[in-house]
């Protein structure tokens, strides 16, 4: 779990909500219409600007904003220090057997492309096109949140303008101008806590994610190419740990 | 068809309508002269900025918004894994036959060059070129239509200034008040669905359907460099496919 | 005469104008000082953010915003193929007769500095640093429309502003209320006007005649390389026609 | 110390509190729920936006806004100086035993990676890895000020937006109106002043404190690279020397 | 003096001060406090921001803005062709003299680089990394003022909300809220008039600024290159002139 995420939440949702029973009752901010319009207008702009299938696997990434990416960089370089000192023992090719037992797929599939005997540059093209693609699947996932996150305020002053016009046309009653003026003003404020409280946030944590994971996915490609050209396990190693933070880092030497 | 375009219009544009509708009729929400201000103020901007080709273009090209793009990748890759074969076999050659069979006229015209015996940097500066003016052209049909989704607020704001002017002038009655700035908000409601339900989804559908096309295009190149590279077809086809999301990779092998 | 600038500038404007006769005539929305204040005020912070010669070759340069380019890309395709076809049978020193009759500047330094026997990387960097330069300047003119077009509507709100405070200091009279805040609005839309129905689209439409301009010499930059190397004429086409999109593209072959 | 933002805080800051003292009293600005809305609030997005190791660290490297670096370019030039020399006579070898007196860990971290006879090539790759992930890293920090500055005037427009709502709908007592508004309005006030006069400056420092590290850490590699390739220490000098402002150059020799 | 300069801010504050005359005098524009709070507030803020020194150089490089460069292109284009010819007739190291009578420091450099038998290689890096430093310390000077751009409304802002916040919770005087409110717009008058009339031109010209005097220095990297190479001083003037616009060249042959 990611405890920021919900302590985020937690935080900014439970002060509003406080806000609001203090100052008079939480009725006063519910109008069914009125979420309607700012959440279903801005689903329908997204699914007109987005392909279904982006915008339902958006959707379904967004529970990647509450969980924490179990990447243990430590873990990789220290099964690439052992491939390594068994690469420049026995050879590349002693490596076939490791590659079934290896969890993480990318790091199987590098392996595989060593062991099959590829140039050092073909194995860095492959891998790093499959990075940059995967890297940009994960990027579309945090901007559909973005344009969400643009699109609600818009939608939350499209449904003010509507109310105002109302208002505006039948002011007979000098008395029902302010409470209309409330109401009208509720889609804004919908607009605008969507936005700065789901939308632009959850994008942010999810382009994190995908930081983190393309992180390690570039440490393998790394730790792969250094394989593939017999590099001292130590050199292999130093050129992993520069990938991480210094207070990370651990030598196996 | 391109579901997610309709099901977005639906939506939005119902939702905008049902609360018209529920706040006392949609009469009110209609007035010609504001209408013609902000679509005609908003063309005419835009035809300022853009040649009328263009603009003429951007308008024609709206429809691929609602269609969904035939890119087979799977097909594709297929294909290139049997030329890639019979390449080895019976020579680059060999695929002169072929050439005239393919539908795809980029990857017929790749083949062709291939054919022809141009080195594989030459080809891929030939067909790099090719893409890169086709994605230029296709952008620019977003962008049009990114543009117009800047003006048509502005102008949305103009035609309400003109409206408050007008109306400040003339104070003398009070009932009138109302109305007339109901009136003048208008243009801006009109000005912002516009942009945030029409121009803007439309833009980014318009460069959704620009990669998803340019994206087939550069697994054709690189499928055609591994041909005229003369590649083992195991690694032509490893080398497609990471253009591919892992979901939708299916082997030949 | 560039169709869309003029049809753009009588659509908008006229429909503008239309709204305000309708609604009570010219007269409300003609204010000399406003407009003095909005149009100096910006042309004045536009020469300090400029250099003087800068700013008056941009407003000449305007005038391009309605004039279309007369670059024939066709026909400049078919003299490389005709040089290409020379200097294959006869040598590259052959054309150094053709320099003198070449119409385009640009292309005649190109082939002088094919004929003088320069290396194709040394003429490729002397004609790219002018293009870039060329780009440079062009851009220029573009970007300072733009830069108006933003301080244009910052001018108008100060103009509204120092309408508005001078309102609110004396407001004895109700009744002067409406007028004076009119006429403050009034550098608002003056501000908005010239920004999103001149500075901006004109911005733009010299944006797109820079694009034009500069495409043709990237053309003959790579013409002018290709024909250096003694490529085959056929290759030399292709490469140029890559350029220009497919519908455009006619072969000499 | 870091003069200018101590200096900058007390101009800016008392300068905001005699506004407010000389217009009528301090008490009218406090407002603690509106306080808590705009700085739990701010706090709760940005917890949803990065992971909280991130959020805590970009507190604490908040202290680097007020101190200096004390980077002392002119020291490690001259240092490099003299290992250019040694090495020139004894070889690289003999620079060993400086490795471990080097107070800066990447010098020291440099010099061993050349002592260890890494090509220099693979040196850069190493080092510059580092520095750019090191720059990342920094750069976090003062992203999530930049972001903080964004959700900070968002959050004062929810907390005005729920003050108007629940001022608008109970209008009986006009004499409550204004007193109602100014409260609504606090919030605004709060998330600007946040924003202008805390985060985005603090952002501003820590990206100005990131570029001096990382510009030393830049010189380093430079030198650790021509000392690596034996060059000249003179010329190893004048590349170092490139980094620094003129004004600030003093060669040793 | 750059005439632009004087000229835009004499028309520009012109302007705005007739405007102001003519609506009743200068003295309801004038409030200190509300001026202190803006200028003082935005001086704040900037030096949270940035370090010192470089506010202060800032400040200083202001003049600059007013001052034009004496960039001459010309001169340096024909000393250039003078270097290579004698550098083809008696060899590089014979410019050696002629390194002292230079009056540009950065081309005295570029010519002792070139006479100490420096690779054109090693002396491109030297020289292009210096021009990259003097680069970021100019620009740095044009951002400081465009922060200080930004900081400014938003410091006119926040005195607005503190003016209305004041007023709205002592209204009990109908005739005092004109004027209070006139004042509490004063801030955002400052605010908007030091942004887009001061702050944001003055960033634009030495931008400028910046941009002529590092293509000067550009041109002569150019031109050490190719001198150090020994190329024909034709090509070298070619090389060199590319770099200036196509009227303002004038050639030595």
């Amino acid at each position: 779990m990611d405890l920021a995420t919900i302590l985020g939440i937690v935080s900014a949702f439970g002060l509003v909500i406080i806000a609001i029973v203090m100052g008079g009752g939480v009725s006063l901010f519910i109008d069914v219409p009125s979420l309607f319009i700012v959440v279903g207008g801005t689903l329908g702009a997204t699914m007109i600007n987005y392909p279904l299938k982006d915008v339902l696997r958006a959707i379904a990434v967004m529970k990647n904003a509450f969980l924490t990416s179990g990447a243990g960089a430590d873990e990789i370089v220290r099964q690439f220090v052992d491939f390594g000192g068994k690469a420049r023992r026995e050879g590349i090719l002693a490596l076939e057997s490791d590659v079934k037992n290896v969890k993480d797929d990318f790091l199987g599939k590098g392996l595989q492309l060593s062991v099959d005997g590829l140039e050092p540059q073909a194995i860095e093209t492959i891998m790093d096109t499959e990075v940059s693609f995967l890297r940009e699947r994960h990027q579309l996932g945090a901007e559909i949140f973005s344009t969400m996150g643009t699109f609600s305020p818009a939608l939350g002053m499209i449904g003010t303008l509507i109310g105002l016009v109302q208002m505006l046309q039948s002011m007979d009653d000098p008395n029902a101008i302010g409470p209309a003026m409330a109401v009208a003003l509720l889609t804004t404020f919908y607009g605008s806590v969507i936005a700065n409280l789901v939308c632009m946030p959850i994008a942010g944590k999810l382009r994190t994610r995908s930081k983190e994971e393309t992180l390690v996915k570039e440490m393998i490609i790394q730790g792969v190419i250094s394989l593939t050209k017999g590099e001292n396990p130590r050199i292999l190693e130093q050129k992993m740990l520069a990938f991480m933070a210094p207070k990370e880092r651990k030598s196996n030497f």
